[in-house]
């Protein structure tokens, strides 16, 4: 089984994170490729950036499907182009957002994500909406940029830790999500120290990718992800016209 | 990896069906065990029947627990004691109504479950707002019995079809989710059938217990599910007190 | 005109407190017959006690209808296998929560609901939306065990006021509804210390049975609520068996 | 006990068809005063109708509770001027529709209201989602103006029957409300003649009185419903100003 | 083009304060023609004012239409009276909390309505609710009486600020809504103050109504808002008939 | 007063239709300036295409604010790229969805949003929930795709006529809702033919653009419309670069 692990911010070292939380949670008959987006920002902070950074994802996802993946995760908990994935791609598409609420619900019946940046903080709360988790799921931030998660001088886990203590004691949560595809590495630890379950979408999303390819079942073509036609496209995005 | 598959009807015909569904999906690492539950209604039909379905299922889970698994399924689309059964096991539970909604919400906006009897249409419906697929989920049912999905002369495949028709033609449903664990060996040919994804709650919950042991995730004690203190019981039911 | 008032808490000296308040508020034609369940926990602090409190509670229900009760309600805050109850009976069947979010709403468009332990704050939260209440109603717990009610050096009824404190301080709650059986008898006195409409959840449920049995009114036998059919129960609980 | 009847429509003739509907129901202790407002329209359909039916109905409640009224109904499907009566009164007041939707939520899970005319579907509408019955009631209008449900050659009673029929088939409903105070006569024939439970809003709201002067519970006079200050009102409704 | 402007509080000097707002930006072809109603509460705070407001104001509406008035608007930020207005009235009707909100979601996902007293809290959340707002708008009371806002000395603009200064530190506001007529003239200065949006209604209500104009957009009177038949009125309201 | 408004699809015939519509009820002081995007799909249908319009869109939008523009409307009926075009404008920006469902919830309680193809039905949907319209307006789709709508031949009016006939009778829908930017030159016409207020969002966001700058709102800046720090972009995409 091929899964394909997309990192739509445009930097290898937080691909790397990624691609270790996967593999540590993959099936022995699994391969996961985890790829780095070419083209858009850096780290994806807010709705200007998820914007820009949707192309550069489309063009990995259809290079990997291509050459054979059969599930492919979109590694940022925005979920970032998901539904234009789910559209263009033959194969099921998951967030991690959408993969870590999932989880996080068969195991707790209130719990707190905790994400980046404020600016973040109201796009989470329309995708927990939209997966149905409104009422159970409560977002904070943290105040920390994405890459600043890399850097052990920042301050972030401090900061982190800071919030996680917040959502135990003023939200009650039971459980704790990771609300950044850059934290995938801490999930483990977390639970370790707070003793309460810690929820990491990247990992999550495997799993889940397994369980669809296992069950034979993909993104349903009838309705909004209808395969789009032919059709022109201008200028320089020319070359993702479908059906070119 | 040990997972319990417990079925909270009383007809052992009908755990061979699921347990079939379920070891069609696991991981090569995993031990699938199906019980039959001891005591209640040979079919869950409607509320009464669930309720006293209750304690055989209870029973099924603590001894499968203590002889080593790592997490447990209820396999009837009710969800029948689901909340007791997080509240005093040390492993996580998983219904398959759950499972199969979980599962659908990652393959299509809109989809319709095809239960058995118009009595359980509305508890389903209760479960859709539960697990938040309220707006997306529709529930249908196809005036069958349980236990006449096991006898091919019922015409109870023809009714069901009959739904599934109903279903994409009037509720332009991207998919179907069957609602009911004695369906659970019949998604595979109504997906060849109808060309759309067909959801068997069965096998969707043994991937998600799957990926529930993998990710390290157990159902949070903090809250509603904190595990029982040690309480006298009076009666038949004396043995059930937790702590005892 | 005959009301069977069910104590599904096998505790007699608690059916005691609810029976009191019950024929405080009956009417001149009512006989109000309050009977404990022989079989299950002690007291209902949760959802594994209250599923294995369901089998006791339908077999006091079962045979108070067959000895002439017109109506029945369960005492319990959690109403406890309303559902099964409703579709069992032949007689209207009301549950204290129910009926003191009722009575509640006609009075005041916020308040509060205070119980007992933090494990029940979830389950009532979810009979909140269930009867319509959401948005209107808040949960707390005051951490008191229930059967700390009954003992008067246990500080419970300090605990229970400094909740109705914060209700109104922090809550801005119009009026209090007691979300205990177990409190039933004290919602004449708190009514009078605060100043503000204190409902029990026992003593609202006569009425509204009184309502019911006036009106003509019972269970629409439609739907979910449809009667069992026969079928066989196995193991200790065969005598639940509908139609037998 | 004393109960304040206030037809807010002013057509005597329609107040005795409430007031029989209401002696039919009330406890042996109850006095029920059935008023028919002085100043509105004689009949009340529609939101304009509605605003101008206003003070008619506050002038007769101010004057039955100066009289001893304990508690005060509004017979009118729209729940005529509710808010302002209980932000005025010093008395428990409840609406009609609200009494229904209460009763029929005891007894199913799913009704239908049929009311009169297709201007008063979207308002009782409105009212079913304050009441927090979305998603359980349903609304029909069958087309008869309401001082036609006087006259026997009209063909109301037809037309209405014809809405039961379909709401039973079309929406399954469990039970019907009947949406105005002029059916209050024609609960008890249509429940035999439909052998489903069909509630009056006059008969439910008479219990639900009763049953608040039987628990000492009466609006709450924190939030919304604090009684009125001292205020200069201008022009012809001078009289009306609260504390004069 | 020609609009109304109704002050529904009876106090001349109000809408004055009303009408500058207005005319500060209406267009360049538009005459504002602000009227006080003649009958009714000097302010409206609370239910019981907000219902005897409304004959005064559908008076004032009458006369405004036959003069010629193309659109009117209702400025009292409780929305007082707009569905008899809209169904009696051939013009559009535009409330100012309607249009103050729609204002405001244009330009943020989260703001805080400030208004004048607690016990008109409730009553804008309801409005929230009814125009969609729920869950982007927080409404705040300042506990200042309306004509207060008219009284430099009494502090009531401090007050204003205090709770302005709190929807931003506790509600993360992004913008704020002032809740009152009364505060039409104060908007420009607070955003200028806080630098962030601050909207008044009774300006969004003149745009929103020159929009209607311009668009040739008007009420539907398809469904509830039908225009009411001819129908005797009884009593002092006699005149208010409509068709009459 | 100068108003942008930009084409997401990158068909200069179809602007053309679209500036005729907003020049026809702007203001004597506003500028439009009609502009087409350079780069993306020739229609925007579904969410692919919608994705692949946005860098377009953005880039449209970047150089109308440095030429002056006040306000900017994106004239596509899935508000592609609403998000991003508000976080990094200085300058409101107006969706014609959003705009067309503010008109018409001034007009109408219940209305029929009519738009081209299946695909867009749920992603409109989803915008209707967003903007708080849920349980007002209802979406059908006429299957017509975009261009045809330009094509006398092509029997698209036919097809839209038809959901329009629908929506009255089976919706019973107040006002429409026309759902296409294509659609904004035959309002007049089908609200003369039928008879009930149609609505077009580019002209409706037209007058609401011209209201913001009236009234001095702008898109809040505190919140998720933060403008975007200085970052590094990669690829193709490295222009956009926020801060560059």
């Amino acid at each position: 089984m091929r899964i394909l692990l997309i990192n739509p911010n445009t930097t290898a070292s937080m691909t790397e994170t990624i691609r270790r939380a996967a593999i540590g949670v993959a099936g022995r008959d699994t391969e996961v490729e985890a790829v780095t987006s070419l083209m858009g920002p850096v780290s994806i902070e807010g709705y200007y950036d998820e914007a820009l950074a949707v192309p550069g994802l489309l063009e990995r996802l259809a290079d990997g499907e291509s050459r054979g993946a059969q599930a492919a995760i979109i590694a940022c908990f925005d979920d970032t182009g998901l539904d234009a994935a789910r559209a263009i791609a033959g194969i099921p598409v998951i967030g991690i957002c959408e993969a870590a609420l999932t989880a996080a619900s068969l195991i707790a019946q209130r719990y707190t994500v905790v994400t980046t940046l404020e600016r973040s903080r109201i796009p989470i709360e329309a995708l927990v909406r939209r997966y149905g988790a409104e009422g159970r799921a409560k977002v904070r931030a943290a105040d920390i940029p994405v890459l600043s998660l890399e850097d052990a001088a920042s301050g972030a886990i401090d900061r982190l830790k800071r919030e996680i203590d917040r959502a135990i004691t003023d939200d009650r949560a039971e459980a704790i999500v990771l609300g950044c595809a850059g934290m995938a590495d801490l999930a483990r630890a977390l639970q370790a120290e707070y003793g309460l379950p810690v929820v990491d979408g990247v990992s999550a999303a495997v799993k889940q990718a397994e369980m669809l390819v296992a069950l034979g079942l993909s993104t349903s073509k009838r309705g909004a992800y209808a395969t789009p036609g032919t059709k022109i496209y201008k200028g320089a995005l020319a070359r993702f016209a479908p059906g070119g």
